[in-house]
């Protein structure tokens, strides 16, 4: 299976929008593979959710629209190239996601939110309506299906309609003392949900072992899962004894016991009039479950045991349902966990608290969420859109806000988590403290010394290079200019910096001068279109170039960018990392303090790798100490 | 009146949090003169919103609690001077804007998005929890004091419980046709939201003009206005003809007609069985207004004449008030106008559509909403939380998108068309175009020439340099220095910037040597305490330094920051703006590309001032003439 398109996607689109280059994320293999991959697992009944693949699939669409098609399936409209640039990209990945978060959950407004929160690294006001208008125009689309399917011609499509999991039916009443009641939902989701985050860590980790052993136990380890699923779904109901239907109920008759595909209060094994409380939570579709889980006024459906049962199944299915090949959303797993442990505190406080047990399930789900992904405004919305009970609100956020920062406490969120795990080099928010210590000159210098081209290079030069290193980028220098200031004894001029994608252009077009002189314009713009410019790709292996041509010249001058960013070489690597981040830099230049002839204008280049945290410690491994003795104090 | 207690407050909190300085803006007498004002001119009816100054109340407490307390009442906690830096002093006041919206509109989500979309610049994750946080003490204090006064001891206050307009009683059922309609409403709250802003803006013009002329003028303008709006509000419903109850309402006989402060069907000069449905509108609180024109199922209370009376008083009133010199809010003025013609457009429509009238007033606020402030998410989940109706959700987005992007078409946001009014410094998202044919090479060129100091300097040059510039940072310079690499002949190192606060503080704590040498770190931890490197103020003119001292010298390099952001000078204006706001800067170092001995290592420093737009188009006229091309091809 394609290696992208197992696992959730969400933590890969974080990476690539905080500027990490994730190869072949995005095709159409990938879109395809993710979309039947997707059904399948989910309509197999396993324990995971649609919107970990729905984001991705909504990224791949986006970033396939915004090339203008694929490569591989020949289909290409090149007037959409017009959004082939990185921020254009970035700026559709991130609708691409927005869309896909609100077609799972039918939350439009959390769908943004989750974007904003979770997935973006840079953001623009401009960029907050755009994806509003995506995440607009997929619930009118949806409404519109809905509408269409109301019939039921559509099988499972559309149930619920456009709030998945309604709880308004309940009125919301609530005092002091059941502050208490929610300070534990809070405090527990905290705990579960950073234990869950470090079980799942670990199982990943055995997983990764068991994965690259080959393709045939990746699939023996899938089947397993899936057995393993199966059996339990169908076997442990018959462990949970038989309830009577509640005939105090509203229409107890139609509702109880029920037997079809969806709907509460499964018959199952029980003798008439009888339901199965098991049954009613496993033996449907994980939508299904919690929607029958999140049932309101319905204090007695569910029996303690059965909760409990319910609860360990699927914590354990939790655990070793991720990791599988196969495309799998972490939302839904974590959402049945919550409300088994919500419902059953629920019960627990119900001869103390007036809210309902279904709202207690909601919280559950919620503080779960909260304790494991660390979100707080999007998965309050997303809560309130899948629930639409507003007067819930003020109670979901201390939830949220108590299970996140008793999280925090003991691990990073889950996404963090893996985007470790995949070795993905993420750039955080906030440098560490230890980085105002050191310069980056100080880095610079630990470093293989820069190797700069001239404005007009010999072409055995630029071949040499392209062929001993592996550096994107190369800065380019003029020597014994006159400068307009100063005086006039030979002054070296910084042009500015030049990709290593448009060297390999210039030597593949071969744009070759006999001697060493400067180009025209024209020249430039009759040998090179800009689509050709916009290519980030190119082997230095596949161009041949004749002995003749070695001794020739490149101008580099109108293929550099010359208007690169600097740091003084006495900065902070702190504020080397947020002028990084915040402008989105993939080079950064670092540039002497010292002014005289003979000084090179610049001493090093600094990438994304050099201001990772981690790479840094393992130079300057004293730092680490002073890291570990601050956390100490 | 205090100068910055009038007018709404948030386009000033929004040019703050943008880097501007506006001194005096937080300050204890401000934010007393806020409360009393803001009461005052809600109770006497005025038709404005008490939203403006309950954000700029939020952020007074937030920037006095930042600063521990406030200077001139003597009220000081020292240990809360742990938030004196910028940041946090930014982020305090962003949380204290998110709770003022959420305490006028009892919407917490709601609150966190508007500091989110309208209000901050600079945006961290850390951030968002944080004022997702306020708003969930802010809702829960709400809740608590709504309960206390359940009773109804105190007046008002907590009417209509945490949702202030609840319109979910009804079902909201629709389909493909009434996309007219709702597109209807859209691009007429588009066009009305613009015509109001560019009629504002006259007004307000207008309004300078004789606000300037002296207390006395403002006075009888403000009163000018109480009197206009009192002889309107009680005058006008005169013109209306009472109607008789409708008794097909539920419970008609208790609703209809009312004599009550607040209630739906007033009575006012009818007869017994009639209620006067003018009086209904206007004889009442704002927000009862907004609650009596929302009401749902309710289709045959107004006559068009009405509707069409209340809507011209609004709008003159929505203009003529808003520029007097009290504590003012845009929010609720406008959502008074556009419900009363998106009510009107509902009967109107009413044989052909199946959405309610009131629902239609609800659109019409919000288009209005949108086409006057361009704002989405956040007016969305604002609209979510006033109204409680999820199945809306779809139609508002559309209305607001649509509203937003007609409006956008003729002139730019209230809010951005009164800063620029009052002249303040914004700095935009985005550079316009022509930054980008702009090196900041050529605009440091045309500026005075940079003034720079020796490491160590004498005591008479720094005087000098003091007094006759009003510049706020000085590059320091250490010539004839031998450079660790390169030739040896006397490089010139730049060793970083000098703040004018921290000269003078130098000057006033008579930092001062008789040789020129370096000091050691000891004798400037005795001299100055990090509370007083913090200090912004001080003045050039209150120093008094003998003729001796003239001849003394100071070594400024322990006081200068040697982290300096640079860029080069073949980068043009528009990058170096984006890094300006990005990061967050107040002064910029322009280095040259040139590498040579002579040459100053610092060509110039960029400002603010520097970088704005319109600042920029005085110097180089013909940009301008390339912009108007621009804009008319």
């Amino acid at each position: 299976m394609h290696g992208t398109a197992a696992g959730p996607g969400i933590p890969e689109i974080k990476a690539y929008l905080n500027g990490v280059d994730t190869p072949n994320m995005y095709g159409a293999t990938t879109l395809i593979v993710k979309i039947f991959g997707s059904i399948g697992a989910v309509s197999a009944g396993l324990d995971l959710g649609k919107e970990g693949p729905l984001v991705h699939i909504g990224s791949c669409i986006a970033s396939l629209l915004g090339q203008g098609g694929t490569d591989n399936y020949k289909i290409k409209w090149r007037w959409l190239r017009y959004f082939n640039n990185d921020r254009d990209r970035r700026d559709l990945i991130t609708c691409g996601a927005s869309s896909g978060v609100c077609a799972a959950f039918r939350s439009p407004v959390g769908g943004v939110l989750f974007a904003l929160e979770e997935v973006a690294t840079w953001w623009r006001s401009a960029l907050l309506w755009r994806t509003f208008f995506c995440t607009a125009v997929v619930v009118v689309v949806l409404r519109a299906f809905i509408e269409i399917c109301n019939s039921g011609k559509c099988g499972l499509f559309g149930a619920g309609g456009l709030i998945m999991f309604d709880v308004s039916n309940v009125t919301v009443s609530y005092n002091v003392m059941d502050i208490l009641p929610v300070a534990a939902i809070g405090i527990i989701g905290g705990l579960l949900g950073s234990l869950y985050n470090h079980l799942l860590h670990k199982v990943l980790r055995l997983y990764n072992l068991i994965n690259q052993k080959g393709k045939i136990h990746k699939l023996l380890l899938s089947l397993a899962v899936v057995l393993f699923t199966s059996v339990c779904q169908y076997g442990l109901p018959y462990l949970a004894k038989c309830t009577p239907c509640d005939s105090s109920l509203a229409d107890a008759e139609s509702v109880c016991p029920s037997n079809g595909r969806s709907g509460n209060f499964k018959q199952f094994n029980c003798p008439p009039g009888h339901y199965n409380d098991l049954a009613t939570l496993l033996l449907t579709t994980n939508d299904d479950a919690v929607r029958n889980i999140f049932s309101t006024n319905t204090p007695y459906e569910y029996q303690p045991s059965s909760l409990i049962i319910f609860f360990a199944l699927y914590c354990i299915l939790g655990l070793v349902t991720f990791g599988i090949a196969v495309p799998t959303g972490l939302f839904l797993p974590i959402i049945l966990m919550g409300s088994a442990y919500g419902r059953l505190l629920g019960m627990l406080m119900g001869p103390h608290t007036k809210i309902d047990q279904g709202l207690f399930a909601v919280l559950g789900a919620a503080s779960l969420m909260a304790g494991s992904m660390r979100m707080t405004v999007s998965l309050c919305v997303i809560f309130l859109e899948l629930t639409s009970n507003l007067l819930l609100l003020p109670i979901t956020m201390i939830v949220l806000l108590i299970a996140k920062t008793v999280g925090d406490c003991f691990n990073p969120s889950i996404y963090e988590i893996i985007l470790h795990l995949k070795g993905l080099p993420f750039m955080d928010a906030n440098p560490e403290s230890w980085m105002r210590n050191l310069t980056v000159g100080e880095l610079v210098d630990v470093k293989p010394a820069v190797i700069s081209l001239q404005g007009v290079e010999k072409v055995s030069k630029i071949v040499d290079v392209l062929k001993n290193t592996t550096h994107n980028g190369f800065p380019v220098m003029d020597d014994g200019i006159v400068p307009p200031v100063g005086q006039a004894n030979g002054a070296t001029e910084l042009h500015g910096l030049i990709l290593r994608a448009h060297l390999i252009q210039a030597l593949k077009k071969k744009f070759f001068l006999k001697e060493r002189r400067r180009t025209e314009e024209w020249e430039v713009r009759e040998k090179f279109t800009w689509v050709e410019l916009a290519e980030r790709e190119g082997n230095i292996e596949e161009v041949a170039i004749t002995r003749e041509e070695m001794e020739m010249f490149v101008d580099l001058h109108p293929l550099t960018n010359t208007t690169p960013f600097t740091v003084l070489e006495s900065i902070s690597v702190a504020k080397a990392m947020i002028l990084f981040r915040q402008v989105g830099l993939r080079h950064l230049l670092v540039v002497p303090k010292y002014q005289a002839s003979g000084v090179c204008p610049v001493i090093g280049i600094l990438t994304r790798q050099d201001l990772l945290a981690h790479n840094i410690l393992t130079v300057f491994p004293h730092l680490a100490k002073s890291k570990s003795r601050q956390k100490r104090n």
